[in-house]
C-alpha cells in the first residue's frame, strides 16, 4: 500500500535504518507510548515536527486513573506535588432576580473512589516528567527527535504477519529550526498568544512546513519500522496518510479559554465552578497551580458562518474576557498576567479505524476529538497508549502473539465512543441557557445539570472503563459484539455460569476493569504498600495468588499443590520464561495471604516459587504480602474489600496495564494455563 | 586572633574576595547550612577538601524530625520514596539453651508520633538531593567547590560586633585532582573498601594534603567572610584552627559495619533487629534500600592496645563477617556483594565551644561524636545547622540582631550532651553480654534493654528537643542556666505564672518545641494540608492566629482588634518589613479558624491583613485555613489536638525552624511586639 503519493526508495544519498517502533508525535499520547518502550526495553524512536515541547497552556486535567497510571511508571509523586488539587465543585446559577449565586457544593472526586483525587497541572510539566522518565528507563536511548516531519508512509502488506519483518516504511525529513517553530501571533494585550494552536486555525502550518522541507533535498531519511504509532493530534498526518477519517460533527457552541492570575472579588475563584448566567452564557472556573486560574468562557456573540466555522478574526482576548466579566457580574474580575489563551468550537468526532493491518496505530486526538471542559482529553489520549504500548512492546519482543493487537481497537474505540456521548450530553447541558422555572422547556434545568455532573464524575475518573471479552480478558460474552467494527480474536469460550462462578470468588475485582487497590503489608518487612504500587508498568503479567489462610491445615495443601503445578517444567510459567532469564521475567507471581503476619514466616510457610532464590542476591523478599493491620497506616482489609474468602482465597491475573484478565480457583490451573496459551509465545520445547 | 600559625596577607598574586558566609565541609551538616543560605538569598560559598561527594556507605538513618525538616526544604518526598522504611524492631536473645530466638517485636517509630516514620537511605543520595535543592533555590549561585582546603583562619576581634564588617579571613588552597582523592585500600575480597573513612585511621590524609598543597604556591585565595561555619567532621580542621577540643572518652567496644546483599535463612533480615548472642557479642540488622542490609557487628576478638586504640591491621572484612556469622549461628549468612564496610571504636565526645566570637561556628561531628548505631549522627548534624543556618542568614541580611547567634550553642550543646548520654547508656546495654538469669549481675538484662530501647525511641525521633528560654523562646526559667557555659542574652522577663497561663492556651504547642502538625483545610480551596507544610524553610517568622469561631459575635471583634493593631503603621509587622517589600517578607501571618468552612468566606469574614491584596496578583488565597472535616482525608482536629479553645483561639509564633517561640492571647499584643523587638531589626523610622 503506497500512500500519500510518495514512493519510498533508498537511493544512495538517503540514510536507511530499522527500528522496532516509530512513534509520530510527542504529546502526552506519544510520550506514553515511548514510556512503555523504555520500560519494556524495546528499540524505539519518537519524532515530533515541532522544535520544542509545550511550555504552557493546553490540556491540564488529570483524572484518578491517569494518576494510577503515572504511578505505575514512577512519577505520579512529581505530578501530585506540583499540581493544584481540585477538591470541591461549586455550582452557580441565577436566582429569581437573575443574579448568580452559589446553589450547590459537591466533592470533585467521588469520596472513597481511590487514593488519588482529580488534579490539574499544565501539559508542559507533564511532558517534562515523561521526558525525564523515558530518559531514565531507556538509559537515554529514547529521546524525542524534534523538528522531524514524516513525509510518506508505506505498508508492505505481504509482510504484515511476519514477526521478523519491518513492513512499514516511513520517510522523515529533518527541518531547520525556523521551519520547526510555528509562527506565533503577537497579541496587542499583555498576554502570550495561543490561538495558533486552536482548532479554529486552518491546517496551514504543517502543510507549509511540508512544502518548505520538500524544497530542501538531502535532509531526509528512510526508516523501516515493525510498528508505527501515530499520536500526532487532531490534524494527524498519520491518519491522513492512511486515508482514515474522523466521523462526527461540530456544534454551534464557541468557547474561549484563558489561563490568568485573576484579580477578583468572586468568592469561589479557587474552587472548580460551573457558572450558568441568566442570559450571558456559561463559564467554568478551573483553579490551577502557581496562582493561575483557567476560565472556560462561552462566547455567545461569536457565531459560525455558513460553512459551520467561526470567524477567527473576531476572537481576541478582549472579546473573551469581556464575555467572562459579563457572566460573572455583579462580581468584578480583572487580570494583569495571562499565561495562555485560545478559542475553540465544540465538536465530537471519532475515527473509523484505529489501526491499519495492526502495524500502524492511531491514538489520542488522532482518533477522537471532543470539548476540553470535562478534563478528559489528555487522560484518554494517554490511556489509549497505556493500553496499546505494552501490547506492541510484547509482540515486538516476541513475548506475545500478534493476536493481542486487535484488542487495541476493540477496547479503546468503545471508550472513545463513550467519551463522545458523555461530552455531547455534558456540553449541551453546560452551554444551554438555564431554565427560568419548571415551565421553561427550552432552558436547562439546574437539577438535571447537577445530577448529570454527579453521575459524570465516575466516568470522568476513568475508573468505569470495562473491557470486553478477548484473549486477554477471560469473561463471558460475545467477543465480536464489542469489537465496534473491528475483528477480535475470540476469547477462550467461557460459559456465563462458569464465569459468574469464577467472578464470585472476587467480586471486587471485576474481570475487564482495573485492579482496585487496598493497603497490604510486606510479609518480610511489615511495610504497608498500596497493592497497586506493586503492579509496575514493566510489561509483565502478574498472577496474584490470594493464598487465604496459609496456616490452616486445609488450605496449606491447596497452596502447595497450586505452586507445584506452577513450578512444573511443562507448565506455562517456565515455558514462557526465556532460557537463563529469571523466573519472574514474563509473569511475576505475587502472593497476598490472610493469616496473621506475626504468626507467619516467609521462608517457612511459603513454597519457594512464591519468593524465588537467586544465588547472587538470596531470597526475594518483595513478593509475599499479608492482609493485616499496620502500625501506622491502618488496615487495608483487602480480602474484605475484594470480597475474597479469607480461608480459601483465589487466583487473579493482572495484565501489564493493571486490568484484571482472569479470576479462578486455586484448582483451576488448566484454565489458567489455557488463558496464557491464548496469547503468549511458548518458546520452550517443553511447552504444549 | 591569628590562628594556625599563618598570617594572612593579600599579596599581589593571591586573589581576594568577600562573602557573607563561608561553609567548610559539604557533608549533611554543611549542605544544610548551604540550603538555608540558598533559601534565604544569602551570598555564600561551600568548600570541601574531597574531590567528590559520598556515593555509598556512611550514615543512613533518618529520624522523623529530619524528615519534617527536609519537607520544609522541599525534598522529603524524594527521600521518602527511595528510602527503606523501617517498621518493626525484632529483639533476638539467647534462650535457656543458649540459642538465639526472637523474644519481642516493637514498632520502630512510636505510633501516632508523626506523619513520618524512621527510614534509612545512604548518605550519598541525601547529598544528591541537597545539591539539587541548593542549586534550584540559589539559582546555581551556590555550588560545592570540591578539592578546596582551608589553610589558615584569622578573626579580627576589633570588628566582630560590626554588622557591616567581614572579620573572618580564611586562606583557601585549590587542590589537584590527585590531592583531592583520598587513597583507598583495595580489599582482597570482592568488596569496596571504606576503612579509610574510619575513625581508627590516623589523621594523615588531610595533613598529607596540606603538606602537598603548601608546596604548590600560586593556587591559593583569600576569602573575607562575615561568618564561617565549620562542618568538617570529627577531625575538623576548623575546630583545630580555633584551638577548641572535644571532651569525652573512647570505650573498649570495637564494631565493624558492612553494607551487603545477604544470602541467609535468618527470618528477620528485612526487619531492624537487635541481636544479643550468648557469648559471641551483639549484632544490629538495618535493612536498607536496593536489597542491601547494613550489619553492625561487635568485634569481641579485637581489643584496644595500651594507648586505647585498636590495632587497625587486624580488622578485615573477613574478620568482621566471621564475627557476624558466629553471632547469627545457627542461622547461616553469606554474601557476594558488599557495597561498603568500615570499623570503629565507640567514643562519646562533645565540644567545649560551639563558636568563636559568634563569627565562626562548629556543627555536626566537628563538635560531637558518638556511636552510629542509634541512627542519630546525620540527623543531629543536620539539625545543628537547621538551628544555626537561618540565624546566620537573618543576621547577615540585617533582619535579625546579632544577639540570636548565642542561642546556637545554648540550644544545641544541650542536645549534643543528651545525645551522648543516650548513646552511652544505649551502647553499654547493646555491647554487653546478655544476663544468663536474674542472678547474673554482670550481664545485661534483656528486659532492661527492651525498656531502654522503647524509651529511647522518643529521643531517637528527634521530637523531644525542647529549647530553653532566650530572646527567641519566650518562656519562664533562667536563660543562663541552660546556656551550658556560654553566654545567653536574657529573654524578656516572664513570670512562671504568666507563662503557665499563656502556655495553657495551647498546651499541645509547648514553647521551645517543634510545631506539631495536624491537617487543616485551605479556606479558599478546601484542600487539606498538614499544617507544617505551610511552615516552609524560607527564613520567615510566622504568627499563627488561631482565630477561633470568627462567626461568633463575641469573637469577631477580638479578631478585628488584633488585626487592627497588627496592621498599625507603628506596630512591629510594618516596622520590620523593608520599604516596598510585601507585608509578609519578614513575618508571615497565617490563620487557622474553627468556624464551619462552608459558612465562612475568606473575603467577607477576615480582615485584609490576613489575606493581603497585591495589585498584580489579587488576594492571597493561601494564608487562611480552617479546622474542619475534609472530603478525602478525614478530620485533623487541630484545635482539639493543640488544646486550643475553639471559640477564643490564641496567637502562636513559629520560628523559621518551626520551633514555637511564643504563645499568648489575642489581647497580648504588647507582649508580641516586645518579643519581636527583642531580636528583630526595626529599620523603619516608625518603629519604637
Amino acid at each position: 500500500m503506497a500512500v500519500n503519493g510518495h514512493a519510498v526508495n533508498g537511493d544512495a544519498g538517503t540514510p536507511e535504518s530499522n527500528v522496532d517502533v516509530l512513534i509520530i508525535g510527542a504529546g502526552p499520547a506519544g510520550l506514553m507510548a515511548a514510556a512503555w518502550m523504555a520500560h519494556c526495553g524495546v528499540k524505539a524512536r519518537i519524532v515530533d515536527k515541532r522544535g520544542t515541547k509545550v511550555f504552557c497552556g493546553q490540556a491540564d486535567g488529570l483524572q484518578v486513573r491517569s494518576l494510577e497510571i503515572l504511578e505505575s511508571l514512577g512519577f505520579a509523586d512529581r505530578v501530585w506535588k506540583e499540581a493544584n488539587h481540585m477538591i470541591e465543585i461549586c455550582m452557580w446559577n441565577p436566582g429569581s432576580d437573575g443574579i448568580i449565586r452559589r446553589s450547590d457544593r459537591i466533592p470533585d472526586t467521588i469520596v472513597g473512589l481511590s487514593r488519588f483525587q482529580q488534579i490539574v497541572l499544565n501539559q508542559g510539566r507533564m511532558e517534562r516528567f515523561f521526558l525525564d522518565n523515558i530518559a531514565k528507563h531507556s538509559k537515554n536511548t529514547i529521546q524525542v527527535e524534534r523538528g522531524v516531519l514524516p513525509e510518506s508512509l508505506e505498508i508492505d502488506e505481504s509482510k504484515v504477519e511476519d514477526d521478523s519483518a519491518y513492513p512499514v516504511t516511513v520517510k522523515l525529513r529533518h527541518l531547520t529550526e525556523e521551519e520547526a517553530t510555528p509562527a506565533q501571533q503577537i497579541s496587542a494585550s499583555k498576554v502570550s498568544d495561543g490561538l495558533f494552536r486552536s482548532n479554529l486555525v486552518k491546517e496551514d502550518d504543517e502543510d507549509d512546513l511540508i512544502r518548505k522541507s520538500q524544497s530542501r533535498p538531502g535532509t531526509g531519511e528512510v526508516v523501516h519500522a515493525k510498528y508505527v504509532i501515530g499520536c500526532d493530534g487532531a490534524r494527524s498526518w498519520t491518519r491522513r496518510a492512511l486515508g482514515f477519517e474522523l466521523q462526527g460533527e461540530a456544534t454551534d457552541f464557541i468557547w474561549g479559554v484563558m489561563d490568568i492570575i485573576p484579580i477578583t472579588d468572586f468568592p469561589d475563584i479557587r474552587m472548580r465552578c460551573a457558572i450558568h448566567s441568566a442570559e450571558n452564557g456559561s463559564l467554568m472556573v478551573i483553579p490551577r497551580e502557581n496562582k493561575l486560574v483557567r476560565l472556560y468562557i462561552q462566547l455567545k456573540e461569536v457565531v459560525p458562518d455558513e460553512s459551520g466555522r467561526a470567524d477567527r478574526s473576531k476572537i481576541t482576548p478582549e472579546i473573551i474576557f469581556a464575555a467572562a466579566q459579563k457572566i460573572l457580574s455583579p462580581y468584578k474580575i480583572d487580570y494583569e498576567y495571562c499565561d495562555w489563551w485560545t478559542a475553540y468550537q465544540i465538536g465530537q468526532r471519532v475515527g473509523t479505524n484505529f489501526d491499519a493491518h495492526e502495524r500502524v496505530f492511531l491514538a489520542g486526538d488522532a482518533v477522537h476529538t471532543h470539548s476540553p471542559k470535562a478534563g478528559q482529553g489528555m487522560n484518554v489520549s494517554m490511556q489509549d497508549c497505556y493500553n496499546l504500548g505494552w501490547k506492541v512492546a510484547l509482540v515486538a519482543r516476541g513475548i506475545a502473539k500478534r493476536n493481542i493487537l486487535s484488542t487495541y481497537q476493540s477496547e479503546r474505540r468503545r471508550v472513545a465512543q463513550d467519551l463522545i456521548d458523555f461530552d455531547h450530553r455534558f456540553s449541551r447541558l453546560f452551554s444551554g441557557r438555564p431554565a427560568k422555572d419548571v415551565m421553561d422547556a427550552e432552558g436547562v434545568s439546574m437539577e438535571v445539570f447537577k445530577d448529570a455532573f454527579e453521575k459524570g464524575n465516575l466516568f470522568a475518573s476513568g475508573l468505569s472503563v470495562n473491557y470486553g471479552p478477548s484473549p486477554l480478558v477471560l469473561k463471558a460474552g460475545d467477543a465480536s459484539a464489542q469489537g465496534d467494527g473491528s475483528k477480535v480474536v475470540a476469547a477462550p469460550s467461557t460459559s456465563g455460569d462458569a464465569f459468574a462462578k469464577a467472578q464470585a470468588l472476587a467480586p471486587g475485582l471485576p474481570v475487564g476493569m482495573r485492579f482496585n487497590s487496598y493497603k497490604v503489608l510486606d510479609q518480610a518487612s511489615a511495610r504497608p504498600w498500596h497493592f497497586q504500587e506493586k503492579l509496575k508498568a514493566d510489561g509483565r503479567f502478574r498472577i496474584i495468588l490470594f493464598a487465604g489462610n496459609v496456616l490452616s491445615a486445609s488450605q496449606k495443601p491447596r497452596v502447595d499443590r497450586f505452586c507445584e503445578r506452577l513450578n512444573a517444567p511443562d507448565a506455562f510459567l517456565r515455558a514462557v520464561t526465556p532460557k537463563d532469564a529469571p523466573i519472574d521475567s514474563v509473569i511475576e507471581v505475587l502472593t497476598v495471604h490472610a493469616a496473621k503476619r506475626t504468626e507467619t514466616e516467609l521462608l517457612r510457610d511459603f513454597p519457594e516459587i512464591l519468593h524465588p532464590f537467586d544465588k547472587h542476591t538470596g531470597w526475594d523478599y518483595d513478593k509475599v504480602f499479608v492482609d493485616d493491620v499496620s502500625y501506622h497506616e491502618g488496615f487495608g482489609n483487602a480480602y474484605g474489600n475484594y470480597g475474597i474468602d479469607k480461608e480459601r482465597g483465589c487466583v487473579v491475573v493482572a495484565r501489564p496495564d493493571q486490568y484484571v484478565g482472569y479470576v479462578g480457583e486455586l484448582e483451576d490451573f488448566d484454565a489458567l494455563q489455557k488463558y496464557f496459551e491464548g496469547f503468549l509465545v511458548f518458546p520452550s520445547a517443553a511447552a504444549s
